[in-house]
């Protein structure tokens, strides 16, 4: 199974692809799409949609999710944050894919263990997971995070479906 | 000139059409791009996106014009409503059009005379604006109101650009 992780942000937009085969991860790609700061917003989440469409065009994931982020700071900050959320949402569910969300914390649980978590433990941690990875940047990290986060996820399902079925 | 203004929401997006020649307006179109509150958000963003490019595709606007919204009311809704705003935003933006960005009370201010206009006084004015009309509901009205006010912002873009080039 192919898994893109993506966290949005309107200048920096981090992805991050890997393959999941039961319990093992592999690393197969990661970036960042940015947007001209100069420009306006249309145009600025047009190229975020050219650039997550190629990636997705490129890597043919089977799966996808993004980061639910908040942000408190101002409604204006949060409403340009939210529209580069709705390209990174729609991007993968154009593609057909299913499109798993989830919030900071849950991603930090889900890869160290506890959900409040710094930065850099995430970072270290992404790196155990992926031996080898070259990361772009921390959007690109927290990206990989994301993918890691929703693989578990998956798997659970899967092991309750499994459980599920072998009590019937 | 051929308008679309755009009022962006998650639930129900309105559009509105009217081809502009000189002072006179003429309606063309309106309606609302709607949303099933059941499904996921990017199932949702993927309604809105599929929705508005068949309306843009059917009328071929020369540009576009859509509501800066904000919402107070808590961080998650504001987070909801810009991932609908950017739906709204990218569709000209993938069609080639320039996309206009207005307050709310900027559109008030260019349809009724006042910035702090009832809504049943806009709805007046756009009807009084645009003959026989028939309106979709409230957030098509809305959609007519932006696009009101784009093209009398185009016009005296246009008279400025006259009135420069008279004096050189």
């Amino acid at each position: 199974m192919r898994v893109i992780g993506i966290d949005p942000g309107l200048r920096n937009l981090g992805w991050g692809v890997i393959d999941v085969d039961g319990v093992r991860m592999r690393h197969v790609g990661n970036g960042i799409c940015h947007s001209d700061p100069k420009g306006t917003l249309a145009a600025r989440l047009l190229a975020l949609h050219t650039g997550l469409s190629a990636v997705v065009a490129r890597f043919a994931p089977d799966t996808a999710a993004v980061e639910q982020t908040f942000v408190n700071k101002d409604a204006v900050a949060t409403l340009k944050l939210g529209s580069a959320r709705g390209i990174a949402l729609l991007v993968p569910a154009q593609a057909g894919l299913e499109v798993g969300e989830y919030a900071p914390n849950a991603v930090k649980k889900a890869v160290v263990g506890v959900g409040k978590a710094a930065k850099e433990q995430v970072d270290h941690m992404v790196r155990m997971q992926l031996p080898g990875v070259q990361i772009e940047g921390p959007d690109a990290a927290d990206a990989l995070a994301i993918a890691i986060c929703h693989a578990f996820h998956c798997q659970s399902a899967r092991q309750l479906a499994i459980a599920g079925g072998g009590a019937r």
